[in-house]
């Protein structure tokens, strides 16, 4: 039962082929760092999404064949019978709470390179990989033949690994992509040329797999639309065209649009997606139910989407990583309860580095297994001890707020006169503001426990905190910015003349700026330097980058920013000078030198800004820990967050969260997957 | 027994504390990307080692606990029991052909990243990492004494695995390191400071593990020297200091030099290094044997070597990689038959990309388990058949090799004037000399194999095939570079003004040089680019290249090349423009375009050069398919190489060892090792 009649339209059940999803929240495929190589993980993940009331939770991408390797990337795959048993446990974990399956088959195409496999690739054409060394050999009939044949046998063994929803996968560049698009295909044979040409395999793909599967199986078409608008009008173009000419095929359209950067844009540079116009496109001509996604967090919202007739299921990717809970939330109504995504695609980062999902908001994501953390529920305190928290930035705040829930008698101090630390600093930065969602949520929830208590303005010494007698002190004092350059490139200070100060990042967002033209040392792989650039651009600075890396913000190519933020730099006017290491500045000029040749280059400056490593402020604890060592007893004390190893947001919450569990807790068994490797 | 007596001296047993090599060939500790994530892998490949005589045979890097995790690379670990148990496969293995086992203990300090272990990491500072968005801590006394219990830990679990040999590992920037770099240590405990203090953890560690595992395994210790020569004699500094000090604390030395790229330098760019004043230093502080590598593969060098007291042991790593039975073929006096390593650091490349370890030169390489080839055994031909190879490069040559092997007829035809293929082009360009060995190891195999005839001069036709009427064809045709831009960044041809062409890397290594200055258009990874632009600079025109990449060269970084081959056309002059597409030429002048912001850009050029994409010469092939389906019978078919795929070399190689092993077999079992997985 749904406590508020005005979302009970979300909770309805809906027929999709020959199965009946619950409810219209679908959990869309999306990665997870886990695919067959951590299947206890991905089944304990996707669990928690349908025990949270997801109605349909998909895989990620699930490659039908070993043509299809995307190492070292981890992924999905049903090339045998021991990976139906690996993602049988992950139906299983799904069926287990009443909702869907579902199962993204793929195969990548010329966009992989079949490292581990060793296999040639094969796509409409022989075209290049975008960087390993490899390209694809133009499939010939037999070819095509065998990808179809290959394709039918995944979706058999998806069926029997009791799968509902088997896809199609037409879309993001992949091999079926390939033969779709007019760009990608100048064949000349029967799949080539003509519209109905070009769409020739995909027809016959969705065809194959109903023959297949489409008795208990129902078949959805991930496929992605061009998204251009004019005068607020989808431009019908060949995909319109081809969407229309199949559009009652599949059993389900899960809908997508075509740049991938935009699609599942970070909230610094997409925000919340006017996607209306193109999904609604599809319910006017089909007449089959449609899923599309728009970071959807708000049930009025969602209820707008199904009302309109614009979607038949609320898709959600991000949404239901940082709160798989949020179905079971709206049912009851608990509307403030639910952990909004800030779209920072640090669960996408980490998929692109090998690694299980992690979530900014949610650090119980990608632990459901390993540490058997649940996102809703916490064990119980384990004695009536007390805690104090000295620090209320991102990791103080979660650790407060999970002892708070699990019963513990919670003080957190703070020496500024806001809450939040790095958090609420940084979401003033161009384009974080919703980063702040990671303080408010927690802060919200802090307010309804009665047993936490947040102090402002207090700013303790260790003899402060010994004098708290607290049972345990969590020291999550933060870092801040180094002035003086050293980082990975640079292990001893900067040059500066006598009486010049280089500027951080800590001086930029608290307004503190040097006059222009300034010059900005970037030795920092995120977004750091780039969002402190804009301020200083946009506060009429003439501003130059150099850079040890080769573009700005290397990393962010994880977290599908990268383009973004080097367009973003380049259009403001922000000069950009890479793969150098400042070593001097006088007032009048910074001279750096080139880390490829060493040649040395001067440019003219008046201001220094370096952005290249953190000094963790690890003062307290080390005072705490000498005193307790001279006193021989005393509360336990663990630092956490960035006073400990600085890092990103994610990893502050993270350690808030772990700490907080671990107190009056049996340490963890240690659980890694690859550890059943060794039983044989 | 040794054939020629003037080897013998590497077949003498050697002592190492308490356990004893049977001859003098050491395979170094060196990366495999199997880890112990593909545990079989690493004990067939490391099993074939001890078979093909080396002595002693080591692991990877081996972590000793999860707050050294280096995900995404692919690495041994001795975290547990279940690691236990996975590494004394690969002991057991080397074991049975009466080698030493030595395993690599390692902790990545500030190096690593933990992503998939999400501890944070420590050092002997608080330091970024490199690339993900990570600062270690500054490891405590706590983590000091933490981090000497789980050393020894992990040694007693290597004693379990029956490990002979267990590493104290000190270089490679790792965290030993850290304490041992006066400018990475600036602690002001008793681990900082002084040299003595800075060497302390060392110390430590080594008389931690003898004391542990010392009675029944060799301590050995890696250890790098800078290698800085001064009148052709090694700079006395800090770390010949510091390895005095402990000069007898080990049971051997394993000495390689500071500078990661040079110590494994490609042969592009680092010749067989004269590390014999490093190495000789060790002698001459140190009672205790002495490993070190120099790629070494002629045995009168190895024998020099030893008789000059500069090394006890012929260490290697790719030389054992490209041919793992050295030994056996100095001992049975079969020069001729060792596959010299070429230097290309494709084995190290694919660790970085996560997948299994293989070689340009030996294609059984990394497929020991899964496949089960072995490096120089075939299985006997199936039945008295002939087979038809068209194309003399690196597949038909390695198909011809291995199909001569196996007793088939083996007829191989080259339309050219000579063998090779790209192999003999491409061995001209700068650096690449050494290339030539995949072409000139197999040419003098196929001298030895009268069942094999070779043709120069023979471009047959479809006709001229099928009325050669072989059982089975090979078509390894090759490829060629495209002339029209296109590649993974262009989709449509660049647009050339009547009468203008563009000059590829064709015409390059044919020597037909467009006229300067001249634009090269770089939307190729690895070497190509570089390599052309260097001999057009070097042939006197004046040289830009226009790149889609943010460097030249961006695969590079996995074969250790990307410093050495930007800094070397900065140097030689060069000028680099990133981040564009080439759109236009009209013979003066290159218009591009930027790939972040779409600026039109216009440079003068006389000559334009692309470097983009590549086109399969499979006419013959799709000739042959039509003739053989019309007549309805005909020779088996298989297209191999680039003519199928375009690759590189390796790939090439592999394709035709594949295919000839395939002939007259049964497919093999595809064999992942992440199968096992899914047992439970």
């Amino acid at each position: 039962m749904t406590t508020n009649p005005r979302y009970e339209i979300l909770f309805e059940p809906v027929q999709i082929g020959p199965v009946t999803a619950p409810n219209r929240f679908y959990q869309v495929p999306h990665c997870t760092g886990m695919g067959v190589q951590r299947p206890h993980f991905q089944a304990a993940m996707r669990g928690v999404k349908a025990e949270g009331g997801w109605g349909v939770v998909c895989t990620e991408y699930c490659s039908i064949h070993e043509t299809s390797d995307d190492v070292p990337f981890p992924f999905a795959s049903l090339w045998d019978e021991s990976d139906v048993r690996a993602l049988h446990k992950m139906s299983s974990a799904v069926h287990e709470h009443g909702a869907l399956a579902g199962v993204e088959l793929w195969h990548g195409g010329s966009l992989i390179s079949n490292n581990q496999s060793r296999k040639p690739t094969f796509g409409s054409e022989s075209r290049p990989h975008f960087f390993d060394p490899v390209q694809s050999r133009k499939m010939d009939a037999q070819d095509i033949r065998d990808f179809r044949r290959w394709h039918r046998e995944a979706a058999l063994r998806a069926k029997k690994a009791e799968f509902d929803i088997v896809y199609v996968y037409l879309n993001h560049n992949y091999l079926m992509w390939e033969f779709m698009d007019p760009a990608l295909n100048h064949r000349e044979d029967e799949y080539g040329g003509s519209l109905d040409n070009r769409l020739r395999l995909a027809r016959e793909l969705i065809e194959d797999t109903k023959e297949a599967v489409g008795d208990s199986c129902a078949v959805a078409v991930r496929y992605s639309l061009t998204g251009n608008l004019e005068n607020g009008q989808l431009v019908r173009d060949d995909y319109c065209e081809m969407l229309e000419r199949i559009a009652d095929l599949p059993d389900l359209w899960d809908i997508t649009i075509h740049d991938y950067p935009t699609e599942m844009g970070s909230s610094r540079f997409v925000k919340e997606a006017a996607q209306e116009q193109v999904v609604s496109f599809v319910k006017s001509v089909s007449s089959k139910p449609v899923v599309g996604v728009g970071r959807f967090t708000s049930p009025d919202t969602m209820v707008r989407q199904i009302k309109k007739g614009i979607l038949d299921f609320v898709g959600a990717a991000r949404p239901s990583i940082a709160d798989p809970f949020i179905p079971t939330k709206i049912r009851e109504d608990r509307l403030e309860d639910i952990r909004e995504c800030i779209g920072c695609n640090i669960c996408y980062a980490h998929n692109s580095r090998g690694a299980a999902i992690r979530c900014t908001q949610n650090p119980t994501m990608g632990e459901e297994w390993r540490s058997g953390w649940h996102p809703e529920k916490v064990p119980p305190r384990h004695a009536d001890e007390t805690v104090l928290i000295v620090g209320g930035g991102p990791a103080g705040l979660e650790a407060a707020r999970t002892l708070g829930q699990r019963g513990y008698t919670v003080t957190l101090a703070e020496a500024g006169t806001e809450l939040g630390g790095r958090v609420t600093r940084e979401c003033k930065l161009p384009g974080l503001a919703e980063w702040a969602r990671v303080r408010d949520w927690r802060l919200e929830q802090l307010n309804k426990l009665a047993n936490v208590a947040l102090y402002l303005d207090s700013d303790l010494g260790a003899n402060d905190v010994l004098d708290f007698e607290a049972d345990h002190v969590l020291v999550a004092t933060g870092a801040k910015w180094r002035a003086d350059g050293v980082g990975f490139n640079r292990l001893s200070p900067i040059s500066l003349a006598d009486g010049i100060r280089a500027y951080t990042p800590d001086d930029i967002m608290a307004g503190d700026l040097p006059d222009g033209p300034v010059i900005l040392f970037d030795d920092d792989s995120y977004y750091m330097s780039a969002c402190s650039a804009l301020v200083l651009r946009r506060a009429g600075r003439a501003v130059s980058i150099i850079s040890t890396h080769s573009v700005i913000g290397p990393w962010t190519q994880h977290t599908e920013e990268l383009s973004f933020t080097n367009a973003q730099l380049m259009t403001e006017g922000v000069a950009l000078h890479h793969n150098e290491v400042v070593q001097a500045f006088d007032g009048n000029e910074v001279i750096s030198h080139c880390l490829f040749t060493g040649e040395e280059k001067r440019r003219p400056a008046t201001g220094l800004v370096t952005v290249t490593a953190r000094q963790p402020r690890d003062r307290l604890f080390f005072e705490l820990a000498d005193h307790i060592e001279a006193q021989g007893s005393g509360p336990s004390i663990t630092r956490i967050g960035d006073c400990n190893a600085p890092g990103i947001i994610a990893h502050a919450v993270y350690a808030g969260h772990a700490a907080a569990r671990a107190i009056g807790q049996e340490t963890q068994v240690k659980k890694r997957e690859v550890s059943c490797l060794h039983q044989d």
